[in-house]
């Protein structure tokens, strides 16, 4: 389903993003959906722009005045969030276009991912927000998110208190990838801006791309695309964009049982699917498995300077976790890094059995039980081998004798480091290996469950660097 | 490196596994490592045998008497455990042999894993060994956990107080699985036996599957195998096994650059990867990927009946998430299962939008808003789901509103759910996702990270049923 005649670019979706006012149409009664739960979230994640609930039944809620109508609102909104009943939302649409609003976000369903009815519900507030010129994201979506003002448009209630701004742009089509779904600040996920496409009647990934590449706070754009509705014009803009920023995209559909579960929940058929593989691949838009990579792999390119090479060191707290890390490795096209004559002898120094890569810390225990334990033994052995010339990225397991440390530690050599890092912690205890965890990300080093998915995450990192060098010597040469 | 002659079956392995009594030999100085964390390990999980601690510079120890040499040991002992230093072990396996013991587990390291003098005195230890009757595991282990009768070998500091005993046999060459590095308790993970092979240098997985085939408790046998010494022994014995229990297999080094490593770190070498592959399909073991499949694929085995057929059913809180499944689904074999009628029927009376496979509850979350919420109506669409005789399988993801009720919504049905269900949690805190984890790790369901695991571990369900069926008919060919 391509589309005729894309509107054309307007600063529609950053007012959808950076919006200065909101008007939140829906049920304003107290319960875990609706504009009641909206507004709250906007108030609560500290939203700093005007608040415009809207509904004919109250007068104020949550200390704001409550207008009748979007047309009753006294000045041009930037943006309008709905989620009251489909067949309610024409006339919203409408009263948006009247007051002036830059974009609308239907998060309301029933409509083309229903049935026909529903199609045509959403061919109508088409026409009505293009003949007006408003910009629509949805219908069927949570909205937005762009944690450095607060905004949040969920209509469901959020357990939390705080999200973290950082850089990756997270865009879906599904709510599953949204701030009521996702462990946003117990991880402390460093998020530019979230997007939930839903049935993508009008702003879509193109759009998107359009806005991210320019967007400063966006370093590596996460994008999980049920169906590309152009895609000729989607992989084009994206081999635009990654001679600048990284594109990583979760494709669902690979087999024909799901692209036919995908057709009745968004209302639009998928491709085949072994045409996106390519595609993507010529783009350099870098395609990875399940909503786990989506999440994590991100991270190490927002957090992290690109590697120069592909040679790997391995810091493990178990010989059996390094030789599948060598695994995954291998099979991601990383080398593991032979070290220097001069980081041997560092590592030696600590104890014999840690001279090699992978370094193992397990049998090096005993070596730690000096006064201040690992931690005073480790930043010295991490900083050999950062410094080593032979090694271009490190993903390196970190034992819980650092528990509490951890920004003493690895603060500094954070901040200056030029090698490219990927971090977990494992052990008896979920509890701890989170807070830790946290503790990594809140000094910018991006964690992971295991071992695995560290180096998987890496080895993005290794292939999005030859990408944008490809790209670049390509351009050079066009230039 | 196969073994040329196999030592004779024996009660040993029972013993190593089911001591009735234990000397600890080693360091009883309090630190993180040694004889007194094994001694207090004991002593903290209920072990219920005789301890006796062994070291010529104590006379007690946290409330023990303490034995200069195991020779002073006035009765003779199941299982002698030491981590005394490498040059000091040959003696303490010759003062075993004289005490009378059956089996020790050499926790130390610096034997054949670390150089030429280590493979020799690894030689030295088994002729001790041998010539006594005595059977060893390791060196360069962490030993064995019976969390029925509080057995746990680990020289390591545990964080938490209990085991729970299960179904799964967790057998590994590396520490990393051992309780010190996993957290059982909060995962209220099920535990028949757990091994740590180490270097192998008598016991090895032959002599575990020997005795888990017919251990009462095990319902399943996990091996995380990094060199397996008598391939054709352990494929023939395999497909034995398989015919009563399946055999889950981690095996690494897929690339010549992990052979390597392990080489390095066991002190062996491993075989080429494909001939295993091939072997292992023959033979009926079942292969995982990583160390998290290793430990929680095995679960559903271990608790649920064996799926009658492919067709899996798909409970998810999001579309988009029932999508992917549904690719992971017909990667692995499984079938999206056709609803019956009636059960359609079931499922719209709740909402209309709930009738279909993958069952949505996104969309149907309104139907929810009701006195008692999503835990009063969804019982009734799981049991709709499950007595299905088009279903075969389930992967449920369970809404956050069934929090602090798991217990009383699902209990009964877990009791007489004769499908098999994988479960998994999914929201915006990890520690609310855990507690729910854990409420159905206790009525007996097991859970997963996300529906992807959840799935494929059921169609590891669906391909040992298979594998079951097969090797009754084969063997009824045979009588």
């Amino acid at each position: 389903m391509t589309k005729s005649l894309r509107r054309p670019a307007s600063d529609a979706v950053d007012r959808l993003l950076n919006p200065r006012s909101i008007a939140v149409v829906g049920s304003l009664r107290e319960a875990r959906f609706g504009g009641y739960v909206t507004t709250s979230n906007l108030l609560r994640f500290g939203y700093k722009g005007k608040i415009f609930p809207v509904n004919p039944q109250y007068e104020t809620v949550l200390n704001l005045k409550v207008h009748p109508s979007v047309r009753d609102i006294p000045e041009p909104v930037d943006l309008v969030v709905t989620m009251a009943g489909a067949p309610a939302v024409p006339n919203i649409i409408a009263d948006s276009v009247h007051n002036g609003a830059k974009a609308a976000i239907i998060i309301s369903d029933g409509f083309g991912e229903r049935n026909e009815d529903g199609q045509r519900l959403q061919q109508e507030i088409n026409r009505i927000a293009e003949a007006g010129g408003l910009r629509l994201l949805g219908p069927n979506t949570i909205g937005v998110a762009n944690p450095a003002i607060g905004l949040i448009t969920t209509p469901y209630r959020v357990t939390y208190e705080k999200m973290f701004a950082g850089g990756v742009a997270l865009c879906a089509q599904t709510g599953m990838i949204g701030p009521q779904n996702l462990p946003l600040e117990e991880t402390h996920y460093g998020l530019s801006k979230m997007c939930d496409f839903g049935n993508k009647c009008d702003i879509d990934e193109i759009d998107l791309l359009d806005y991210l590449v320019d967007d400063p706070d966006t370093k590596v754009i996460a994008m999980h695309l049920e169906v590309i509705r152009d895609g000729q014009l989607f992989m084009k803009k994206a081999k635009e964009v990654v001679a600048r920023k990284p594109v990583i995209v979760l494709k669902p559909g690979r087999t024909r049982e799901s692209q036919r579960a995908m057709a009745s929940h968004t209302g639009s058929l998928a491709g085949e699917d072994l045409i996106y593989d390519s595609a993507f691949k010529q783009a350099g838009v870098i395609r990875v498995d399940n909503l786990r990579e989506i999440i994590d792999i991100p991270k190490v390119l927002a957090t992290q300077p690109l590697p120069r090479g592909n040679r790997l060191a391995i810091v493990t707290i178990s010989g059996g976790v390094g030789v599948m890390g060598i695994d995954v490795a291998s099979t991601h096209g990383l080398a593991l890094a032979r070290f220097s004559a001069s980081t041997l002898e560092k590592l030696a120094a600590v104890s014999p059995v840690l001279a090699s890569n992978p370094v193992d810390l397990g049998p090096g225990l005993p070596a730690y039980q000096v006064p201040g334990g690992v931690a005073s033994r480790f930043p010295a052995m991490i900083e050999a081998i950062l410094d080593d010339e032979n090694v271009d990225c490190l993903a390196m397991a970190c034992p819980w004798g650092v528990r509490g440390k951890i920004a003493d530690v690895f603060g500094t050599m954070a901040q200056r480091n030029s090698k490219t890092m990927a971090v977990w912690v494992a052990g008896p205890s979920l509890a701890i290996a989170q807070e830790m965890n946290r503790d990594f990300e809140v000094i910018g080093l991006p964690t992971y469950p295991d071992g695995d998915a560290a180096i998987k995450a890496l080895s993005v990192a290794v292939r999005y660097s030859r990408i944008k060098a490809e790209s670049s010597e390509a351009q050079g040469r066009t230039a």
